[in-house]
């Protein structure tokens, strides 16, 4: 336990939007983010969408006197555009690609090929073992039908199951970055209920920043109003999370966030806002005389957590029916191209049975049809070993989704009857984590 | 802290060789593998190549009255063959899927269908938190050279992190699977070094089974006896790995192996031995006042760990300058098939400038050429997208080892000059793992 405590820590959170040729005004923005990190010193940066190395190295040099200490998570064909900064020796590092994410053939989203994950370092602040988490989930083109919503369920399940089995020997653990959800969507209370991390917008004593905490607003130039207009001019997306431990205790002290236009610069840092938070990190009181209304409480929070599970369950469900019968039609269309490939075969051998007779099929059109079917079966070949695999990753996630309510329900069986059945409305940001850590 | 001190836990694993239409008996071998494990009753049984979903289902079934709780493990095409049957129940499962494994294109080999992985269990055995993995590494399909050897370091590499990062909270961890090493081979060496795990064939203070804990042997007749004769008549490739935590001290009574023909049956299990060990977890003696001895002994240790994972850093660096050249060649067979699409279609464009003249192309030929190019170029395409994220993973890889080595020469800096220097040849296995973890 270090002697300096309380300890203040401050974390920046930002998705760069580092799209070459597609983001606008990328090297600028680059050069203005790296003026604001070394300006503000914070002790952790997380950024997203770094999805070029030259940029990420482009930073390191300019951060080298503040921030001595960085790691690039790479994966994926682009990589996973997750980079962090620190002022802090990072003493270890840790990448978990996410299973699934997106579909190669949508390559006008391409979700697919950034390798989206959660990464984390391990930092040692003041004698703290400090777990920091830097994610990126798969984004959300359209709210209502959303076909990424299993993908994007999976990766906030996963994510909260690396976090939970990663930081049991945390004594503080943040995670930043862009979920790609909003603020009540599944996946955010998936991910709140069952690790206990808090929001920092909800916990923060003091807040300076865009109404309701939106990162996404229509006052940024680089968005697109029309999409934000039906959430009321601005949606909320990237987030900072904290939990302490059994011997740390946190608490925000102040949240803030970019407002679109800088004053001073021709324009904003990214497509998203920024988010600048600081901890304060203090000796725990001991928690261990529960009363038994807190009991009470915990019993409410695993109910609540036990109808969270099964609503992303049904989610992935609906998921896994889709890449069942996309699974099927690729191997229904493969069927199809390998009997006209037969087909044409039979026809063309004719000839050589009827000897004599003039050939049935004009060669051109021979080996293009031809060409066409070895194209189909082969496509069909790659869709159907893509759902196959997509198919066993819905199904992965459901079993263990299966199991964590069972396992959930047994504990609250040791709860007496009548002390939570009902009462499931609480928040969730106010869950503790230490009843419903692995192994408790 | 349980009461009922020492606790005694029974580990079997066995690689089931389940591959339908290629495996011999599966069927019969199946049966019998329930028999033994419905018999022997072990606490905990890790299996390895399940490839068929019904298998485990047939399994479950006959093995509901011993083993009430079970696990399969889905990932890739196929799945990853692993599952767990368990006396005790399982509060949760994770799943960490190998960034890197083989070749799709390799498809006799099959590697990558099968989305190799590492599987983690929770247990609860007595009020102690018993973290239970189970996995199997890439095949070896040639020893010298061993193409696949950077693969297998990189599974080795995300192998120790899994279970590092996310053992932290455990009193036991027991980790079983076939992962196609031999003892002294660099993937298990940095296993072993850097989560502090114990060997149960090092350590059993009983044995029973074949020489040298071999698990692939001439004697099984489902083996190749020519590719085991170099090695003396067998391999030891299957292991059971444990340890223990601050306050449980674990040791292993017994290791026995089957040792190919089984007595009364017409063949053996599988074409790899089933591996059966008793393990004893004893409240622990508090290592807190340690000696210098003990300290210097820490530093030897590091200094091994540096070179162990310095020794995988250039084993990795071999496998991505050959990835690379891969991607180069894929990218320079893709742009000579473009080119020769546009020299096609420029042929075949003259007669349009140069009217009134004879087609120059016969149209098959045409058409036959055309189709070439286009699956020259989708291939190339394919490949290159591949052998892209093949080179990001393996330095991402390299990335997180390099970081590794920073920090423990940090703190190798801590000890003083000359306790560590030229002392570096001490037993792996004999590694301290308290000093090792994450956040120390």
């Amino acid at each position: 336990m270090p002697a300096e405590m309380p300890v203040r820590l401050r974390v920046f959170s930002l998705n760069c939007w580092g799209i070459h040729y597609l983001s606008k005004h990328c090297a600028q923005r680059y050069a203005m983010i790296g003026d604001l990190l070394s300006k503000e010193q914070h002790d952790v940066a997380l950024l997203q969408e770094v999805w070029s190395e030259k940029d990420f190295h482009f930073l390191k040099k300019k951060l080298g006197g503040t921030h001595p200490y960085s790691h690039y998570f790479k994966s994926g064909f682009f990589g996973s555009g997750l980079a962090v900064f620190s002022k802090h020796r990072i003493h270890d590092a840790f990448l978990y690609k996410y299973t699934l994410n997106g579909y190669p053939y949508m390559a006008h989203h391409g979700d697919w090929f950034g390798g989206k994950a959660v990464g984390k370092v391990l930092l040692n602040i003041s004698g703290l073992a400090v777990h920091v988490f830097v994610t990126h989930l798969h984004a959300e083109y359209c709210r209502e039908p959303d076909s990424y919503l299993p993908h994007r369920v999976v990766q906030a399940w996963e994510l909260q199951n690396f976090i939970r089995h990663t930081s049991a020997g945390a004594d503080v653990v943040i995670l930043g970055g862009d979920l790609n959800m909003h603020p009540t969507d599944l996946g955010i209370r998936l991910l709140q209920s069952y690790t206990g991390l808090k929001d920092c917008y909800n916990e923060t004593a003091s807040f300076d920043g865009c109404e309701q905490g939106f990162t996404h607003i229509t006052a940024n130039p680089f968005t697109h109003e029309q999409e934000l207009i039906p959430f009321g001019g601005g949606i909320r997306i990237d987030y900072v999370f904290f939990k302490g431990s059994k011997s740390v205790d946190v608490s925000c002290e102040s949240l803030s966030t970019t407002k679109g236009p800088v004053p001073g610069q021709p324009f904003p840092y990214s497509d998203h806002e920024a988010l600048s938070t600081e901890l304060v990190l203090h000796p725990s009181e001991d928690g261990k005389g529960r009363s038994n209304q807190e009991k009470d409480s915990t019993a409410d929070k695993l109910s609540e957590l036990v109808n969270i599970v099964t609503e992303a369950r049904t989610e992935v469900k609906v998921g896994l029916h889709c890449a069942e019968r996309m699974r099927y039609t690729a191997a229904r269309t493969g069927i199809m191209g390998l009997a006209l490939l037969l087909l044409e075969l039979a026809i063309a051998a004719v000839p050589c049975f009827a000897l004599g007779t003039e050939h049935p099929f004009p060669k051109a059109s021979f080996y293009l049809l031809g060409a066409l079917c070895f194209a189909i079966l082969f496509c069909t070949t790659l869709l159907y070993i893509f759902y196959g695999m997509e198919v066993k990753a819905l199904q992965g996630a459901e079993d263990q989704m299966r199991l964590a309510v069972g396992s959930l329900q047994e504990r609250l069986k040791a709860f007496p009857k009548g002390t939570y059945e009902g009462r499931s409305q609480t928040e969730p940001d106010s869950c503790d984590p230490a009843t419903l850590e692995p192994g408790d």
